[in-house]
Order: C-alpha cells, then sequence, then structure tokens
C-alpha cells in the first residue's frame, strides 16, 4: 500500500502557531508530508500541478490560493482539509461545488472565542477601563463615572447562536441573563433562550449584545444606527464575530458620544490607524482579533490539529470526515 | 395586638444603598419604624435606652455600634438583624454570647461577589489592562507583552469554599479549570473541585487562586510570601474577601516586579493613596472594594432588602429564622 501524500503549501513561511513540531511529527505518522515554503513565488498552474500530485492538501493560515482549475482537474487530490476556520480566501468556491471534500476547525476555537466573548461581556457590563482609568488618576470608589451591571437579569441578546453562540450560552448561563436570540438558521435554541424573529425584535428587548454570526452577504451591515438605537443608554455591544456585520460608523458615533459601550475583537477594516480617535475611548475594549486566542500558543497540540488528524484519519479509513463544507454552510460562514 | 417597634440608628445619615423609600415602606408594612439620624452624637446610655424600647433593631451599613450593656439588660428588644455582611463592627460579640438572636444578609451578595471575582479572574488571565493600554499606545495584535491563558484547563486554587466561593464555582464551572480547594470547615465541598489539606498543597499546584475565605484570626496574614513564590510566572491571585488575609508587601512585591498578575477588589487597609505605585501597575486590576457592586443600585428591593423582609416575618411569626449568627459563625466570619 502506498502511503498517501500530504501537502501544505505556504505562502511565505508555514504559519508557526500551526505548523510547529509536534503536528509535523503527528502528521508524518499518517503519510509523506510535504511543506513548501514561499509558495507565492509560485505561478497558479505550478500550484495546480503540485496539489494534483498528492492526496490530500492541507491549507491554514497562511496557505497559497489554491486555483480554480482544480474544480476541472483535480489529479490525485481527494481532500481538502483547513486545518484553520475562513476557507474563502484559502479554497475557492468552484473546488466545493465541484464536490471534493473540504473540512474546517469546526468547533475547534468555539469555546475559545465564546471565553473572549464573555471576557468582553463581563468587563464591559462592570466599565473596568473606566475603573481602571479612575483609580489610575488617584480616584477610589465609584463616583458616577461608572456603572457595573449585574448580568443577572440582564436582557442579553444574541444575534447568531450557531457552534460559538451555543458555546456562549454554555458559559454564561450559570450567571442567569434572561436570554433571546435571532437565528434563523438554528433550529433548536439551548435551553434558557428564548427566539425572536428579527433584528429588531432583538435591538428592542436588549440591553446587551452578542455578536456570534457568521459574515455573509445576508449578515454584512445588518446592524444599523436604527437598531443601535434601540439600546438603553449603557448598552453593551460584543462582536467576536466579524467587523462587517456591524455599520461601524454608527457604532462608532454611539461610542464617541459615550452613550454605548462595547467590546469589539474584530472590526472592519480589522485594523485601527495608530492614531485613530477610538483607541482612547474608556467605553471600549479593543481585542485586536485576539481576545480568544491562547498567549503564548502552546506547542503542543490544540483542538484545531486533533480535529485536523482526526479527519484525515477518517479519510483514510474511509470513515464520514465532521465539519464538511458545502454550499449551504459557506454560505453562512464568514 | 401591639405592632412591633422596628428600630434603625444611623451614625449619621441612613446610608441610602439600603435606606430609600421601597425599604422603608415594605417595612412600615411590618411595624412602627423609627430611624434615628446623627446617632454618633448620643452616648452609648441613651444608645442602649432607645434599642431597649424596640421589639427589633435593624442595623446596617453606618450603623452606630451597640452598647455591650445591651447583653446584660436588653429591655424589650428580641432580634437584631443586620441588613448587610459584616457585623463586628456594629453588634458586639458579648450579645450573641448572651443569646440575643442575630442575622446577617447570608449569601444576598454572594454571586455578586463571585461576578466580580469571575470578572476580575478573566480580565487578569487575559491581561486585559496591558492589551488596553497597548492599544491605546498605538499598538494592536499581541507582541509578546502580554498573555491571554484560556480558564480551560487552568489549575485554579480556591482559598475558602463558603457561600461566596460555592457561587463562584457555579459560575467558573462551564470554563473547565482544573479545581482545587482549601477549606478546612466545608465538610462537602462542590462536585469537581478536588479537596487539599493545605496552603502549601494548593499555591503548590495552581496556576491562579481565588480567596473566598472569611478574615478571622486563623486566616490573617496566611498568603505569605512563601506561599506566593510558589506560584508560577504569570500566576494570577484573586481576592475579593479581605485584605488582610494576603501579606501584602509580599504581594506587592510580587507585582512590583511584574512576576504575577492580580485582580484586587480588597485592600489592607482598603484604599490605596493617590500617588501609591500600584495604582499605575498594569498586572493589577484594583476593584475598590466595588467590583461586585451593581451601580447604580437600583432603588429597588435587592436582595439584602428581601432576606430580612423574610427573617423579620419570620420572626413575627415564630418561624426559624435564617443566617443567624452564633460564636462558631461569627468565629469564621469577617
Amino acid at each position: 500500500m502506498t502511503q498517501p501524500r500530504l501537502l501544505h503549501i505556504a505562502a511565505t513561511n508555514p504559519d508557526p502557531r500551526v505548523w510547529h513540531a509536534a503536528f509535523i511529527d503527528a502528521l508524518q505518522r499518517l503519510g509523506s508530508l510535504t511543506v513548501i515554503r514561499n509558495g507565492q513565488a509560485l505561478g497558479s498552474g505550478e500550484i495546480a500541478d503540485r496539489v494534483r500530485e498528492c492526496t490530500i492538501y492541507l491549507s491554514s493560515w497562511g496557505s497559497v490560493a489554491l486555483p480554480d482549475s482544480l474544480a476541472v482537474d483535480r489529479g490525485s487530490l481527494e481532500y481538502v482539509c483547513h486545518v484553520n476556520g475562513t476557507i474563502r480566501k484559502f479554497i475557492p468556491e468552484s473546488l466545493i461545488e465541484a464536490g471534493l471534500p473540504v473540512t474546517n476547525w469546526g468547533d475547534a476555537l468555539a469555546r475559545d472565542v465564546a471565553e473572549g466573548a464573555v471576557t468582553l461581556l463581563l468587563s464591559c457590563s462592570k466599565d473596568l477601563p473606566r475603573r481602571i482609568d479612575h483609580i489610575r488618576a488617584g480616584g477610589w470608589r465609584e463616583d458616577g463615572r461608572y456603572r457595573g451591571w449585574q448580568l443577572e437579569g440582564l436582557r442579553l441578546g444574541l444575534y447568531g447562536c450557531g457552534r460559538i453562540g451555543r458555546a456562549f450560552v454554555e458559559l454564561i448561563s450559570p450567571f442567569r441573563p434572561c436570554m433571546l436570540a435571532y437565528d434563523p438558521y438554528c433550529d433548536a435554541l439551548p435551553e434558557g433562550v428564548r427566539r425572536v424573529d428579527s433584528l429588531e425584535e432583538l435591538f428592542g428587548n436588549a440591553d446587551a449584545i452578542a455578536i456570534h454570526a457568521g459574515l455573509s452577504e445576508e449578515t454584512r451591515n445588518t446592524v444599523t444606527a436604527a437598531l443601535l438605537a434601540m439600546l438603553p443608554d449603557h448598552g453593551v455591544i460584543v462582536n467576536t464575530s466579524r467587523g462587517a456585520i456591524v455599520d461601524q460608523q454608527a457604532l462608532f458615533a454611539e461610542l464617541a458620544s459615550g452613550r454605548l459601550r462595547a467590546g469589539l475583537d474584530v472590526l472592519e477594516p480589522d485594523y485601527l490607524a495608530p492614531d485613530h480617535p477610538a483607541r482612547q475611548w474608556p467605553n471600549v475594549i479593543f481585542g485586536a482579533h485576539d481576545i480568544g486566542n491562547p498567549r503564548p500558543w502552546p506547542a503542543t497540540l490544540m483542538r484545531m490539529h486533533r480535529h485536523c488528524l482526526d479527519n484525515i484519519r477518517r479519510h483514510l479509513d474511509g470513515r464520514p470526515k465532521r465539519f464538511v463544507m458545502d454550499a449551504r454552510r459557506l454560505a453562512r460562514s464568514t
């Protein structure tokens, strides 16, 4: 029996958070592994040729983009295992439409992102940056400058209740907020979460909103000025999903005025200029798309690696793979 | 039937967090209520005389101290209902020893304090002040300056597992830390918490410590330099209990060096001078004994009021009261 050929093509260097020694060792026990550096120097024809020669192609953060031509002729390629989450940048939709099996990390980071979202919700609700500023400036006890909301009884609206949203509910439930969720694609909401049928109903009945929807054409720019205006004073927005779901200009206007509070792990674009005034706002905590990431990344296998290795084993054994991407799932994914 | 006479003597003005209109209304439905302002102008003999004339005395934050002489002659006084937690400042031990029933708010604030402790643990573990500083200074993604620990798998040591400790465990359990507890007075630890038999064992096996013990002669100054030295680099101390449990000089040395991180709602004494350098440390979040308090205090009945009113009704009906203080409980209480 010939060994399966595993291939990864990094645009420059393989991302060290994914491609560390323990992961490479584990892959080498499953097949013959080739890792190509500086793939950005290859033409798309050359990339396609290399990919056609492998059995399983592994993409990850920092991969080259696969060419559309693989949809027509995939050679010996059987399966594309994307180690991370977002695949749009790396794998064209045409490959999925052509029936090539593609998986991603599924729920590997759901709990980590949810833990980041809970951190932002608690820290914003208790006005942590204002407290820190107040104490650094020589103040001590509260003097009307900040408000520390309790989560118990807080009306908490979830925009999206997929894998991350459900992990968030699991973490936040013991704090006993009153939870509402808007998610037309989630058939069974977790216990204790009441369904609403529109974003208007969600924002009109919430003190705080946690965004856990994927970014798609359906969700882009849906958190509008009108919805934000429905939140009460000191209302909280937590976004650990994608910045483009929110009308950022409208949100920043509410934050600049000091009316709302926010914990924003993501922005659109996902960065602020060094001199952007928002960096100094005391009612916002920015996560730099990093609040859910463990630091330092441990050099041991993480859940993303374990999911990847498990799916490669499933493929080699002919068992069903997990977190397979199809057109319907892709349409709702970030 | 004569109406029970309810009395409160404030040292200056009644504390508005306790003595707002809704609470006063509710008490007036249970008996005739007298509230004396500026009780600090009264002599202790005069205070004793007034208290001897009432049926139920209500003490709270901002009360005068009751005189020892009530232990010998309590007149018509049947019961002292302390609306808040710590009673030492307000009610002498001699009254409890003389058999006068005294209650406090029991677990009324346990969940609020526990929510504050979780906020501090998450914020410290994710290095929130350093992240905020980094972004305000023009940085963005992590650059080795901070570390964001995940709670999953974190070795979390609980020093004390009474009412607040158990509420903390309820909130933190879904994050899946590995929990150890040291509490010689807690017979049954919550599920998932492993008992250790010494503080050495606790600190020697933990990445983070949450202090939920009461302050007593047994616990004073027990978190020593030697114990703190057992924690790993970047280890986290969360204290929402009492500052005097910790050797503060030793803790501040570990924090000034940047080796440990801490979320400190309490200090000994419970304040820092405006120019104290600790106020600027990026590895500490100070709560000013306020992190668990809801702001603004709602003008509706809170759990402390409901516990108080319930106990007064129980007393008037001859039913057993909750949260009765006895010498054993007092010895372990803050």
